[in-house]
């Protein structure tokens, strides 16, 4: 498999990560990002929207969406529950991820520590208003993660991988950890499981 | 079950629109977005996130996130393909959504058609800037209907309920449909379902 991804990307640490755990080799190829490079014609054959990542299979076919690849790798692994509403609840979490949490706090660092943002008025009411709905997303997590370990089946999942890619490089994006205890808590449970890489440990 | 929802959201529709499609009987409860009903105390309880639509389960489980409810309801159905990879595929699209369309269209909508809006600058440069990015996420989705009938797996899915939702009213948020062809087309072809309701169609 090939993993198109951009070394600094959450979304493309989720990958990383999960193929660690499942100890899968794969091949990696760094597309920049900030050059434009998920905007050629080539680049647009591997995904019609525009982003990385996007996880070539052995077949050749091209999967992207972040989330999407985490389904399709944790398919009859310990990191997907067996039961429906465990299913569904997993999936619950990576849609507030996708939604609710990465469109704000990843925005925010990108931003804040990747790519420099505009010096205009918009941009800075526009980032404000992004780092006020991502504290109210990492206050959602700190409140149910208040009376459990995990986000759900009781066990370390891919919804666990999928908020952690970017909660763990919060502070990025201006926000501060440290008012989300129990949050901080389950980074440290995360960053103990077997076979975990930090999003600078690249292939 | 018990369908906690807002009549004009699509996101409430896609659930809506499957349950019709399973001929499975729900009780409809009805909750005013506008006049602050997910943010109480009672409505946290079943949504810590604040959002319609919710599921209750027979056996009085909560579940947010309208794409996790499609995935639950749809299992062991004719709306969920049977290969790991035409489901994840199935949730590329749904995470699309989530991400690329319904922030951008269905805000657009719920600003121009529903809710109204700040007459402030900022405003209006958030409003053009998700009209363009709404735009794009329709190409993406024209493009990818030109050589196939529906958007993953060679069948109606649930990926085509979730786009559905908010494709069929884009109009109310000033995007015109007649730009887009084979989206048009494939409006009709959902539209011709078994079973098929309308946004407007509630118990």
């Amino acid at each position: 498999m090939i993993l198109y991804d951009y070394p600094k990307s959450g979304n493309g640490y989720k990958i990383r990560l999960l193929l660690s755990h499942l100890q899968i080799p794969y091949k990696y190829t760094s597309v920049d990002i900030l050059e434009g490079a998920t905007r050629t014609a080539e680049f647009l054959l591997k995904n019609p929207n525009g982003q990385i990542p996007v996880l070539e299979l052995d077949d050749g076919t091209f999967l992207p969406e972040s989330n999407a690849v985490l389904y399709y790798l944790a398919q009859g692994s310990e990191y997907w529950p067996t039961t429906k509403i465990e299913q569904a609840q997993v999936l619950q979490w990576m849609f507030f991820e996708q939604y609710s949490h990465e469109p704000n706090i990843a925005t925010a660092r990108f931003w804040v520590s990747i790519a420099g943002m505009k010096d205009s008025a918009f941009d800075r009411e526009l980032l404000a208003q992004k780092q006020q709905k991502g504290n109210q997303a990492l206050s959602v997590m700190e409140s149910h993660l208040r009376n459990r370990n995990y986000f759900a089946g009781n066990a370390y999942s891919i919804a666990d991988i999928a908020l952690y890619a970017y909660t763990h490089v919060a502070e990025e994006g201006g926000f501060e950890l440290s008012s989300y205890p129990t949050v901080t808590q389950w980074l440290e449970r995360v960053r103990t499981q077997p076979g975990h890489v930090t999003i600078n440990q690249l292939k």
